[in-house]
């Protein structure tokens, strides 16, 4: 995988957009999260008002279960939502016409066919010609109650362990974590029901959530992501499909999607 | 799943074999591991002695690789394996003849057939009629160079992220954490190489790695595993293929083996 990032052109790589990048600014750093406007494009507008009008600052991770999710918000439910809405249609599925998708030849166990579709790993039915993003590992979703309307973005999630493939169409996703994913993964887990914590005091607090472009580019994190539609990127789906370092005996043949890693490097503002 | 496990029978439930249980005691708390001699008997054969001659006392947890392994032993090399072997043969597979396998229905994107053998998620090719242990989260396998036969116990690892199946028939697996995977899924990651840690004093010692017969009844963590080759577990994976819960709006009508968990309760010492 070395050799192949080494071996890459500029092209082969993409800019994060500051226009669709979130930073959860933590305690212990920062957790920079790409934005998917085009799966969830009303839940992704709404997280986006509420981090422009600093809804998540002061509030807190309150939920680590161990395996599935860490999860931040409001545990009180109490702080006003500003401008933001408070209900949104599901956006768990999207037309598949106008999102290109890089297939993957390997069998899924969820979806009819998956692949990476404008960066992010996506499960497709070509017969119902329906798209959505996949439970893997790092990604972010709005935390919903029973109504599949319920979910506003006041509560956010991220996946911290096996794929939980199961929520797939269930449940709206708004991105990933491109960088910083260990902050999120390494927190104490909650002993409370669901991995919410029992005592205020474990709560890590969110000094503040925010898209990129509304801070001064010198407090920014300017990170390139390798595009997930060219010659390079399948070569390196193929490196993992088949490993070929001299410690594997017996190459796999076969990948899960939610097994490939999308790499990143520091972006021009920061070289 | 509480429904299954409230309504379960005592016969369809296992307490852990103290002969066949390891405690991986950290300052935390306790790791318990099933070991699997079925799958890997000389391997588990020589990790049961290192304990027995308190190998891993006092040494350390030295890596932790975010969405990969955890894994412990002697940084150095240096520590003496005592009456144990240096080298061990691979035992990546074994065959199948006597090994009876609960299958699940659904594809599996690695091996041709999955299913529970023994209390194990295994895989399974009929063809060479093998079957092997699968790395999902929270098994346990011994750390080896290049060579097949450099791994003997001297360094344990423990899967903490989603399933990293390409290691499969690659390495030898030698049991399950069945309780306190929190201890090992939350610890700082490695900034280093591989996660390992940069420095000495970020590494958490191992009180002790002891099986659980060599220890007083009285220091023992009495467990019951629920078996996997009863109409009750059936029941349970039959409830998570297709979640009926309220919440969910689309059950996935599959499940990946890895996704399947393995009730634990007090047993009966502790109850």
């Amino acid at each position: 995988m070395a050799e192949i990032i080494a071996q890459s052109q500029p092209s082969d790589w993409r800019a994060l957009d500051p226009q669709q990048t979130l930073y959860l600014d933590l305690p212990a750093g920062r957790v920079v999260i790409e934005l998917a406007p085009q799966f969830a494009p009303q839940a992704v507008a709404n997280v986006k008002l509420l981090a422009q009008e600093h809804y998540y600052d002061g509030l807190w991770i309150e939920r680590v279960q161990d395996n599935y999710v860490v999860q931040w918000g409001d545990p009180d439910g109490r702080k006003p939502l500003g401008s933001a809405r408070h209900t949104l249609p599901a956006e768990f599925v999207v037309p598949s016409r106008d999102l290109p998708i890089n297939a993957l030849p390997d069998p899924d166990t969820y979806a009819p066919l998956v692949g990476f579709s404008e960066g992010f790993a996506t499960g497709r039915d070509v017969t119902t010609a329906r798209t959505w993003l996949l439970h893997c590992y790092g990604m972010v979703g709005l935390g919903r109650d029973n109504d599949v309307d319920s979910g506003n973005g006041a509560e956010l999630y991220a996946v911290i362990g096996q794929a939980p493939r199961q929520l797939d169409r269930n449940i709206t996703l708004i991105g990933r974590v491109v960088q910083g994913m260990e902050l999120l993964s390494s927190l104490p887990r909650g002993t409370g029901a669901l991995g919410f914590y029992e005592k205020p005091e474990q709560r890590t607090p969110i000094r503040q959530l925010r898209l990129a472009a509304d801070l001064p580019p010198m407090q920014r994190t300017a990170l390139d992501v390798m595009r997930t539609d060219t010659p390079a990127f399948n070569e390196l789906v193929e490196s993992r499909r088949n490993r070929r370092e001299e410690w594997y005996k017996v190459p796999a043949g076969r990948i899960d999607i939610c097994n490939i890693p999308i790499p990143v490097r520091p972006g021009k503002q920061a070289r």
